[in-house]
């Protein structure tokens, strides 16, 4: 058992909860061995009924504890620069919830940082590169026997959103996700954004402008359209359909049991992400235990946070200009091939 | 447009009535040239409007009006026979409503006297055959790729049932369809029949057996399996999964608009069977007006009713005994071919 | 029989042979009185078999042919001014192929002289607006109980284009019928169109901008967005999803028989719109001969044809410059109400 | 750590070995602690790599070896009665794979042992009951909004029956799966099997009667009909529709990604269980293990296994007959409950 591998969790709020539960009862190979949250409470809450674990207001101190040798950043955005920072200092490898740092500027710092350090350490929480329909997806893209990806058409919905959700955020919070997906789907970087704005829901709170309509096109010339509504009343849907020159391939419609009654036959739509991604949560602190344990980071790396950065600004910055916003990245260091 | 079929209605009752408004409104080629029904008041009724129809009470005076080259039957069943035999005396061609003749008597007595005409005149209205659905499933089958068939898994239900209906009804009313289906999908006749009794819904009336779940055996041994739910309460479904020796087929599901709301995503189940099969009902005439005009008949024909009329009466006697009872035929005119 | 309707038919290519069979087999209430193509004997190869038709060059002799008391128009667009103005001067009602007119000043010349005339003779061949699932979505979407229409995402594929298709004909031909859906589904007049060009596809003829991606605004507000892509290689699909305050409906999936074979689970995709649309065609034709009958023009009108042609228009002039178009109406005659 | 679960694994044969996987890598809380197989080089492949394991032939030396607090018999069925009474003897609890005890003898041998025992022990392996559709399915049942089930047809195909499956296998292997899903979802013990032997395939072996169609009875009258075809050549498919009073639901359909290409629109079928029930083993393993270490028996238990052996052994007895074959069991103890 020498070689569980001891994670200190950082920030214990909903997700970082979600994480303590799966490392303690759904992922083997893992424990939680520390936990971060500057409200001791809430940190103590989340880690009550587990041995062996040291709470600490400090997250630097939580990486300094003793059986700590890998770590899960789930404290809000605005800490994971600082925390990212702190775990390549220490040579530990660590799994950081999206978004990798809110701004781009402080995401490249992210990125020469562990440029410099020479060697990959962090995984970025993009975890629908580790849902079984996306990955199926993936797959037959890359098989490539229907061809070259020409569109995407993408659909994202929440029952609805949180309070203080802005105009903002439904782009670079929750179309971020497609944003990601679409780099890794098609193996291509993002060259500009345009986001339009239809009729606001009355659904919606007053002043969000929600739905939005994002479009994305890539180096290789592929749209990329998004649908993103998050307040749409239903339930929560993503949907992905790849357009190839020989075929389309179409992911996330509904599949569950089919209730035939009062007049209509009727599949149950999830209302929560938990619903819809519950195993590609599990699948991905699973992958990342099991490579961190091999000494290998084999996810979605510091480049593609960074990455996913850049394109969501310059989409705030068509949301508010109405117009087509060209995406500008730094080089790529070496580190992240090609 | 000397060449319009005149056609002599039997009957102007729901199917009466709608018979004479698609002759009118839907086919062209035909027009309705007389109408008979014991209630002159209802036969009046269903063809207001429409010029040079003569009304009558008496079926054979109707069959003898001026212009008439053809007949309709849409009677109720026990008035069939007469009907027919009328219809064959003048050489009439004729579409006769199922069943065509109730007992299985009757039927060969109208088989034996087409037999003796020495030339097909009666065409039944198994409409299925012309169902769109249907006819994909048939070519399938016939087309072979699938190979041989071993099983239909049939589904019959209908919202309610109408006042009066028996649990033999069940049979020898709904279930004819299926066992007239089964007949021409497979190419093969049927030799036994077991109808089960599952426990009978609260939703249906005091003392009737329903669902049912018949169980048809054909001459070459395919297994057909027959749900009938006459009060299911929550719509109109007929469905149908031919399992083959290297694979399966399925029609009949719900295929309509996909409506998302309110944490389902769910289509209409149609409520009717005029609904179901609108499109076969007109094909059904439209193909019987188009050979008649030619001089053939092409449809299904007194031995394919005849053959319906002795399964069902086999099935009526196993759901007296529990048991499963064997089909006699008579041996097949050579008018009908093999 | 006297009150048959006696239709002149302008054109007997493939469009215009089709009529003349649904005319003669399909649709009662009518027959073929004339036919009129610059090419005689493929005129006269479309009516053969057919009585009391005459054949003509010249298609104002068609229309002054004995018993000619409609017009169908078959014709190639650029004859189709010339023959609304005929049937107009001559007070024929008439249904015209789309486009009506291909250049939007004709197009308003149309609507200027049907305006004089005060009264609406012309229908225009947006036969969409009778496809059953169409028609279902249309009610949704008035009926109100999914709220106001936010989005509309449609889909227009063919297996591959005819010779001689051009990248404008991929807007101002093939998403001209989404234009049309999207004005009658929302009840809005359209404002602007953008034209984005993806990569092409391989499997395109050289030059052709296939796919195209057209964003379509409405008056009040509603983003409509529209994959055209005509060399899709595997089938014809027709595909609209209305996003509403409330829920989504969605139209076109495949529905037929399931086959499940060899590891899929499979339905068959139509390969010609003659197939996706055949009952539309019919319904359509049906509907204008039964309103002629009657004295009525309740189809879509000169003004659908006209504002399609604006809208068209635009987008050919988005596609060039790759820019938003604003679409520029002329004020609509008190003839066509509001 | 001190109180991971250490279980001893009877049986290193396919499904021992997946099961030693899933303790190692999968379930959380547990380790493998013995293993036994009369084969030593298979037991000690299926642990290489795993620390603080024993290897044994002889099972009742695994279940003494040190740390072993628990036990999963994987081995063939009739070594199952021995290993059964060996756990009971020393007060293990058990997780024990299907079939229980293949003889209905040896079936209620075990629960006579557990009930004078007086307390349970023994899970079996039934893991359908872990299924999310399967789940779904039950609550729904359960919380009664469609009312009473009357009928269930269920469908169990798998792509090839492995080498010297026989005829009786279909019923006692193969459909034990549905024998225990009906008396699970029901909450009925069944009281009767027919089991109809429709043409067999030429996809199956020689001799082998496949497809069967099994038709159980319950003692609240509710008819389940189960087509089993294990040769069926295309797909691993387990499907199950409720049909009750007030609606009916169905789990157990494709829902893949759909792909478009070719004229169809396809998804892909399962080719075997693994793939379609992975989760329902993990899950039921988790479950085991996590219930076990508070204490308790959660799942199937003995009395379900013994219930399925009699039903199973009815049913091989009409597959030879060809007739209805009662069930008969014995009195149920006290131990069960009701």
């Amino acid at each position: 058992m020498a070689d569980l591998l001891g994670v200190a969790v950082l920030g214990a709020g909903h997700m970082g909860a979600d994480h303590i539960r799966r490392l303690d009862q759904v992922v083997s190979g893992a424990r939680v061995a520390a936990v971060a949250d500057p409200d001791v409470e809430r940190a103590k809450d989340a880690v009550a009924g587990l041995a062996g674990v040291t709470v600490h207001t400090d997250p630097e101190a939580a990486l300094d504890a003793p059986g700590v040798s890998a770590v899960l950043v789930a404290s809000p955005g605005p800490a994971h620069e600082e925390a990212l920072l702190a775990a390549f200092a220490r040579g530990l490898p660590v799994l950081c919830e999206k978004p990798m740092v809110p701004d781009s500027a402080g995401a490249l710092r992210v990125v020469e940082a562990e440029a410099r350090l020479g060697r990959r350490l962090a995984q970025i929480g993009f975890m629908r590169r580790y849902d079984s329909e996306y990955r199926r997806l993936k797959s037959l893209l890359d098989e490539g026997s229907l061809g070259r990806p020409l569109m995407l058409h993408c659909t994202h919905r929440n029952v609805s959103s949180p309070a203080g959700f802005t105009s903002a955020m439904l782009v670079d919070s929750s179309v971020s996700h497609e944003i990601d997906a679409a780099r890794w789907l098609l193996g291509q970087e993002l060259t500009a954004v345009t986001v339009l704005r239809p009729a606001s829901s009355s659904g919606a709170p007053e002043g969000l402008a929600d739905p939005q309509f994002v479009l994305l096109e890539s180096e290789g010339g592929v749209l990329v359209d998004v649908e993103v509504f998050v307040n749409c009343g239903f339930g929560y849907q993503v949907r992905c359909e790849a357009v190839c020159e020989a075929g389309s391939a179409r992911i996330g419609d509904e599949h569950t049991m089919v209730v035939t009654a009062r007049g209509s036959a009727a599949e149950e739509v999830a209302q929560d992400y938990l619903v819809r991604f519950a195993g590609a949560y599990d699948r991905e602190v699973r992958a990342w235990v099991d490579a961190t344990r091999r000494g290998e980071v084999t996810g979605p790396g510091a480049w593609d946070g960074y990455a996913a950065s850049v394109v969501a600004e310059a989409g705030v910055g068509s949301l508010e200009t109405g117009g087509r916003v060209r995406v500008e990245l730094a080089p790529r260091p070496a580190l992240y091939g090609r």
